[in-house]
């Protein structure tokens, strides 16, 4: 199997300036192609620091994959650095230093002369072409191991990955297969729902099944390893089936999917429309709606009625409620539910108040305590909730979602 | 001067599983002291790998901080890899197995035997207690250098850090102090600013000042190293009023405050209230001015009218407006502002609509096409912005920051 090492280069991945996020979205795309990862370097702008970085990697892995340091000041290495490494002088390519004056040119921008060093590369090292930047990257081999230079600019990094590293190391022969599939889960624990899937998360089974919960959001990652990419993609869709099958109801999605666009292709599948009144969540609600591209199809309208008077005058809430109840009550948020689908036509409404801290709690009425209306058909159910503890982002944002998931089980998931 | 380097143990910083942030965060922390970092290394789970790790780190710097591996399992080999470094066995600590245990009586959960083994440490070494969780840290010295073991769960580790490594690093001698301060700054550009700064932003120059942009926002970073503390702090003020009377205008807040909480202290200041009607921005102006505690103060009331029927009938955006200009449109931000002015009764109101994409752009109207109103003191004032070229998200963003830094502008700065 092919092992890999990643070498981040750059004063600023060391001094608390910048998170080092390259080299965990290489460690994924690498796993795709059934390579590991040994290790990773975070080295300083400094010559003799960079080649000796690239000699131990060399010893331990066969893919070294270097981040940074290809820029057109004097700070920038990587380049007269892996020249030195492999002992062999820098040279001019004429087409790529037409190549770069394009890119000047095409920006109505001048060019500064240091751009010119971008056009050199080792004797012998190929271009990996940047299409979103001056900084070209370097492709070189020595001794049976291979040498990837990418610019540290996540972007153009990762654009010259995919299109250009990837094929190249594809292309070697020993490679496997991981594949990694993501099932999204709302409304049921962590433990329960390790508790249901048992043995299938076992450790050393293959695929390997770990969970990370976020904001009453729990992710399940598979991760399957075969000899070739077919193979692993049908291990992964039968273990989705077999989890599917004992968590039905709490999955919401797959991969990157959000909860926003589940609801949004439920919406759009059932030619229905939406409309939110929010106090607590102060727009949240909304905004995470409208994130979604096309979000108009569905989304009428939103209310941010954050004091009382608001609510009264724009949501008919009868201000003897907001009197007898509270603000943060079962029936303030059915008639906020109620207003804003009367007001705006919506087939679905959504009512939300609730204390999102950190101020403005009591003893019966405790920071995190959020009731919630759901409009639809003609009727309005409520609900209340206790998030507890947490913090006012924490509280608006489990709030928020925790609509948007009432939304998916009644349009019946 | 002392130096430092950093070593992160643990697979799952290798397979793209977690992005490692501890050592940004501990790069930070160093700096405060003077410390410089030399390198970061992820290291997997391996015995081997850890030691020589410890053996590559001493020889280029003074102190070892090493995040990770701490746990009671299998895998977790921090503890038996730092012994075997030192050459030294490993010895069980009776009062920490005491405290281990209580641990998990507090917390009335059973304790695993696995759990036994954090209660043993290399000979000679000492305890760093971990208020947050069950894994002690590790204070080790050897031939003058100093190795510092913290659990990986950043939370842990931060607490840790701070209580016992900080202390006991400060007490070193030799070590300077440099201090950081950020300078928030929006509605110039980053080149406009580096020209009006000019020397001051020279490589080399102590204060080191470095600008970064991002959506229309830029943050001055401002390093000054000295002697000591106190000394460092003088210059950071003498550079901020500098920075301050060159830029002035732009800037709106230093190190971690936000725009809304800058605009929060002034509508909370002059007793100013506060309304917004949003289109392309769907909530997130609100939700924005509403992440702030305390913003019930002076936000009265949002709306997010998505379609135009909801223009209309909510804020009396004149439907022959929208037909002769458009739903985006200066008059029809114009008349949101002011719709939401007279119906919140707020001093001021903000309309927004636009075009934040990917879809619904066109020749005369791209996506990125923003029309802001501001209705204050009885007049409304309206213009016109162009966010190119970029995502919906970006423009959504970079529209409801505009908004609120026209607020700031209106209020005087």
């Amino acid at each position: 199997m092919i092992k890999a090492y990643i070498i981040a280069i750059g004063n600023e991945l060391l001094n608390g300036q910048r998170i080092e996020t390259n080299s965990s979205w290489i460690q994924t795309q690498l796993l795709r192609l059934g390579i590991q990862t040994l290790g990773v370097s975070v080295v300083p702008d400094e010559m003799d620091r960079i080649v000796a970085s690239f000699q131990d990697a060399s010893e331990l892995a066969d893919v070294l994959i270097i981040t940074g340091g290809l820029g057109p000041t004097d700070d920038d290495l990587t380049r007269s650095a892996l020249a030195k490494f492999l002992e062999k002088p820098l040279e001019l390519h004429e087409d790529l230093l037409g190549e770069i004056e394009r890119f000047f040119i095409q920006r109505g921008l001048p060019m500064a002369s240091t751009n010119r060093v971008q056009a050199y590369l080792p004797a012998g090292a190929k271009v990996l072409p940047n299409s979103a930047g001056t900084a070209p990257g370097i492709y070189a081999q020595k001794e049976g191991k291979h040498y990837f230079c990418m610019p540290g600019v996540p972007s153009e990094m990762k654009t010259m990955y995919l299109d250009y590293v990837q094929p190249e190391i594809a292309s070697q022969p020993g490679s496997g297969a991981v594949l990694m599939s993501k099932i999204r889960c709302f409304g049921m624990g962590e433990s329960v729902i390790a508790e249901k899937l048992g043995d299938l998360m076992k450790r050393g089974r293959n695929p390997l099944i770990n969970s990370a919960a976020h904001r009453g959001e729990v992710c399940l990652h598979i991760v399957a390893s075969a000899d070739d990419e077919s193979c692993a993609q049908k291990m992964i869709e039968s273990d989705r089936n077999l989890i599917c099958g004992l968590i039905g109801q709490s999955v919401y999605g797959f991969d990157d999917q959000t909860l926003p666009e589940a609801i949004g292709n439920l919406l759009k599948k059932k030619h229905l429309t939406l409309a939110v009144a929010e106090s607590c969540t102060g727009g949240l609600l909304a905004k995470m709606i409208t994130d979604i591209p096309g979000s108009s199809e569905y989304f009428l309208a939103g209310w941010v009625t954050y004091n009382n008077q608001a609510k009264i005058r724009e949501l008919d809430v009868p201000s003897a409620w907001i009197k007898k109840h509270g603000a943060v009550s079962d029936p303030v948020a059915r008639a906020m539910a109620e207003g804003a689908a009367r007001k705006s036509g919506a087939d679905l409404a959504i009512g939300i108040t609730g204390i999102a801290g950190p101020e403005g709690g009591a003893e019966k009425k405790p920071v995190g305590l959020v009731y919630i209306g759901l409009f639809f058909d003609g009727k309005t159910e409520t609900q209340e909730f206790r998030f507890l503890p947490s913090g006012r982002t924490a509280v608006r944002q489990r709030a928020a979602l925790t609509a948007l998931n009432w939304i998916r089980l009644k349009l019946g998931i």
